[in-house]
């Protein structure tokens, strides 16, 4: 729920919808532009410094339009309010065949257990909230590479209940939010949080992706030497050829002063690594989620200390070694939890993606052409968001002469590129 | 037939393989690399500076293995042969069916005109050689945009007469052998023909694609101010990203001195483009044929005078203004022409990539896996190229943990991403 | 007054100093850098955000030292120390002289009032003070481009009071301080400012010295189109060697998004070019005072509407055309108005420079090796500021043998360069 | 004796000079240049691939103008010319005083043998020739490092016999040549002379002064790591600011593919060194004479063999390892030797600071301005040189106010930077 955020909903609503918003991660909500879109143009359940209870009853309450109301179409990121809606229904579905709600002591995933929680307390009410709910979605478009990821699992399982577009694998979102956006907010959130002089210090960054590729520009080109550690051999020559070695983090943990997780994956910087660092190492995730750097080790280890320089930047010190780490946004996305997130320019590329997709959704309602499955937005989508977007940096583009388009059998209007083509 | 299709062949001999062999350039052989050849390994038809029909006499002596013989597989580069056997099977069918031999003055393309004449010689000696060989064939695997694009081409016409395998799409061809390639051979190329200092200069690359890419980043590297043009506005969006202007060529045309073409694309830079161009401005074309350049305009132009510096840099001046442009390779492909093209180490991932696939093809040839269709390579063939190459550079990859893996939903041992995923 | 203010006190005083400590910037104290020092170490007089009035009343407390007190040595930065007690000496001799006292309304310079003030005022209590000051005081050690040019005047007119070194143009402040450090503040001032994204951006440096340098580096490597303004022709040249065109700001200023001035000089982004600017430009001063923007000619156009968006980031809006213009820091440096100066590492460089002139100052006060004129510190001191600051990075250097520094007629431990050397 | 030398003998010529002319280098002789001046405009005595003994005829007849001839003036390029004629005097006193001739067999330099030789042979034909050259001699304005090192020598001793103007160290020599020139120049003999992919490499640059910076830059922008060897801390400095690690030769040997020697020093890369390296390292010289890299101890060792790939590459086969090394030019200028040195438009700005100090030495001739010493240019004709080259770019500078200019003290028309002033 940033300023970016708050102009997505500004032109939702001047397309014509009634929208209810909450936030997707407990730290990246910007106060200021919460209430200004509370005040003039939706109702908005999200503050900075959320609690995960507060941030699962913010999802609920943003779900929760009352008898007979909506909501018709969901914008995801991260995918929690749809993650919400299936296991709602399918808590429904077991309690109306087996009279058994949900059990949340199950789970050992904390987070999991407050989702159970609130899907429980919800039932007694209403046993059929989440089911009329999916019963009227039109379909959800989703922004980022891990909801994506679960929708492309319900999507295999057959288990997705409403039509999905994935908006994160537009070519306008992945390689400029993710590589661009990244080259601007990793540099921006360390020297935000911690003033340090990236250049001359020695860098890993973990995972050479999108993600991972916009982090190692920026730190390259402020003077770091960068190292890159990847499972993937075709991103890890990728590196290569632009003069980045590729070891392990096991090779860098002693040496590093800079350490960028980016993978998407769980325990990629262990307490075990962290142990072994130079004292005053900079540890911070620009990944997923909070999982890509083991906190709970690092929180739980014998005798540790942690203090607060300020918000979001917390020294530990290991007992045996009295050497310190720095650990950014507790391990949460350190661009949103120690700046600001990514500016203005790439994130309306990411949200002009998301509004063609609730027009597009929206459309099509009664056509039949979106069914339960995943859906990423044809090409010539993509490239009109790219178009939208070259006057404001004074671009001009060439035209095809129609024989050149025949040439290389492409319209002249575009899409230019076969499904394939990767930029 | 340069040194690293030297090696090509002697890996393929090594193999198990008769190799015959001929270029795809009539510029581009290594004369030493053809003899080293020609005396070890395998057949060469193919030197430096052949004539147009020099060159499709070279494509035919290749194919022709005699009576009783291959080819079983071929390797294609840019489509020619493939090409010369649809021909020859089209004009033998005809000829069945109705006696008509090909009339090379039907057509007024001066190349093709040359492959009419070389077909209908053939026919009247043995009219059943294509057919044979197109019976025979196992597959083929073919290494440039442009032969794919005629791949497809017929694939979706039905016209395709055995299996292909795109190798160009592969990542570990089309993002290396493309990008970093062309990074490294445009500058050589430009060095090597005119030893003009590139710091300073405008530059335009016409085409952001990978080649573009390439060419850009090796430009600006350089210190030359570049600036690209595009049609495609992902790809214009992507140039503004790294700080490179898109404009029009007729925006830059009088002010540029240095323009390359990199677009796959014909009529790119014209006769009436190069008048306006600045004394001693370079044109040269890196993108496919050398069509990209208006070369017929400007061999045509009233009281144009050549002026041959030393072979494949030519001064063109302009009886209107007495200024001269300086033009590359005759417009055909300019890292061939002036230099020796790319280097090995980029050159082995697109050959390893051509050897798995003639592995792939052979292995299969009875199993009806592959069938009249494109193909590109499995993902794990793409990263089992990656990781070949990664040793030589002394990278170390980080494996996943079976956790990890089953967390992300991909195998331990890869593929890591999926289809759609761009690098 | 920073952090890394706050270290070079703790420093001096280590070393047996009592410190008394103002701020050189209205804007950029960090108070709880100031409160701890406070506290700790020194007399501190400096807040954020003081007036001018406030700013030169902080100046004379920190030069005073009570009867029979200090100060014996200056660390100066800016030289507004050296100023005060040059213009105190003059009114006090003047005063002497002919009984007239200071006439703070001779000048139009608004700040320059304020200091005619405070000696006035001063000199009713006590007519000696400065007098008695520079007799006493052993030297002045100088930080800054400005400060420096100041010095080298008075040297040059005979009138400085005291031996002064010239911290700036050592090649480990100058060429670091100046250059990496603005590489690092300018974006991060930017950043924090407004959150703007820099790629894709047109972006004017007006000037290429030292912190140009950085400055161009900087948005380069962000993704921005860098244009640079000039008056000196071999800097120009340099800007043009690595890519950046070079043009006046009348060509640019109706196209460009962000301008930066550099010079050192006054009078360069002028109200007549903010009017002519795009909507939302930003404007900031990372060079020396708030007058290389015409600060004045904006707070005086007729009808302008001055919006604060928040501290340090103001939007300006013309009347005429409803177009606003940002500027930061009120025209002040940007880099510690927004951000907070600095980095540590590069400030280290720098601040051991001031250490070791003040050790050799005070070593020599009696020697007589320091008159009353401008030096520099010797290279072999340079290098052993860098010398310092390598191990931190992991660097090894190589050993010169006997026989090597002979063939290049250096000694074996350096220095290393002939003074004129230009690294 | 290159393109570039062509130009600034005929401009030489063109302003009334008759010239004379030898090489500095046994390889860097173009023939198509020497050949079309001899045909022209000059006495040339130059060809590549000149043995020492004839290199040194050619000297001796290039300052050979028959009786009562020249030189007024010598333009020299590493000093050779000097050289020769100081060690005549030296001998021709001798002679005159002792009778004595020079002995060739003293020395131990074969190189300085062949000079001594020289001398003799012509002492014995007429002993008053260098006498009388110096006599007539108006100055010598020389170009390189190393040549100016020389002159500061022979001027600190008291032995210079003539003026003579420091062309290298005019900014926009030494900050452009060296720098930007390298730049170019490095990467263009190591894809003539090898064809090696630069990307993914490891590369050593020994070195990191003006000419190490071009070639560091080069590489790194190429895609190579790069590790920089140092002996001075300010410029390990400036490389690990630049993200650039600096480490010994010996930690790097046994690693890095390619090695680059730019100290203008000798036994940088020892015999020793080169056994350790790994199979086809390129081992190359960019500094200034080919005793940075141990050819003697290379050509000397037991059992090695050397191929001879083509002229300038060279591979060396260690009889223990059977590892060869490949090494460039003999040892000699890589960039000269390998490729055609550097381009034109970097050359003329080093050449019209040659043009403009001959035309000073000769205007001031009788002035008395100029005595037995070694100048550099003033500011004001270095700051020409560069605006002389800006038109050609296409840049426009910015004009000083009279009242700017007052406030930073310079004159409006420059010089705009006081001596010291680094760029």
């Amino acid at each position: 729920m940033t300023i970016q955020t708050a102009v997505l909903i500004e032109t939702l609503t001047a397309l014509g919808a009634e929208v209810r918003w909450c936030s997707c991660n407990i730290f990246s909500t910007q106060d200021h532009a919460a209430a200004a879109i509370a005040r003039d143009s939706a109702a908005v359940f999200a503050w900075k410094g959320e609690t995960l209870e507060e941030y699962w009853w913010c999802t609920e309450k943003a779900l929760d339009w009352g008898p007979g109301g909506g909501p018709d179409l969901i914008v995801d990121d991260g995918g929690d309010a749809t993650l919400l809606i299936h296991e709602g229904v399918k808590a429904e579905e077991e309690y109306e065949r087996s009279g058994k709600l949900p059990n949340p002591n199950e789970t050992e995933n904390a987070e999991f257990r407050i989702v159970l929680s609130i899907i429980k307390e919800g039932l007694l009410i209403d046993p059929k909230r989440y089911t009329r709910m999916k019963d009227r979605l039109v379909g959800v478009s989703e922004e980022t590479t891990t909801g994506v990821k679960r929708l492309y699992q319900m999507h295999a399982n057959g288990t997705l209940l409403f039509p999905a577009i994935n908006i994160n694998d537009s070519v306008t979102k992945s390689k400029f939010d993710n590589l661009y956006g990244c080259r601007h907010s990793l540099p921006d959130g360390l020297m935000r949080a911690t003033d340090v002089m990236i250049a001359g210090k020695i860098a890993v960054v973990c995972g050479y992706g999108d993600v991972g590729k916009g982090c190692a520009a920026a730190l390259k080109a402020a003077g770091a030497r960068v190292i890159v550690t990847e499972i993937d051999p075709i991103c890890a020559l990728q590196a290569l050829m632009e003069g980045i070695p590729v070891f392990t983090l096991e090779d860098m943990v002693a040496e590093a002063d800079i350490f960028v997780t980016t993978t998407g994956n769980k325990d990629i910087i262990m307490v075990s690594h962290m142990k072994q660092m130079k004292n005053n190492a900079i540890v911070c995730n620009i990944g997923h989620f909070d999982n890509e750097i083991d906190m709970l080790g690092l929180e739980t280890y014998p005798g540790i200390k942690r203090i607060t320089i300020k918000p979001q930047t917390d020294r530990w010190i290991f007992p045996e070694t009295n050497r310190g780490i720095i650990v950014l946004a507790e391990g949460r996305l350190m661009n949103l939890g120690c700046a600001t997130g990514h500016p203005s320019f790439v994130m309306s590329c990411s949200f002009t993606n998301q509004v063609i997709a609730q027009l597009e959704l929206w459309k099509e309602r009664g056509s039949g052409k979106y069914e339960k499955k995943v859906y990423v937005l044809p090409k010539h989508l993509d490239e009109k968001v790219a178009s939208l977007h070259l006057g404001k940096l004074g671009a001009k583009l060439t035209k095809l002469t129609p024989d050149q388009a025949a040439y290389i059998s492409v319209p002249v209007e575009g899409p230019y590129k076969p499904p394939h083509y990767r930029y």
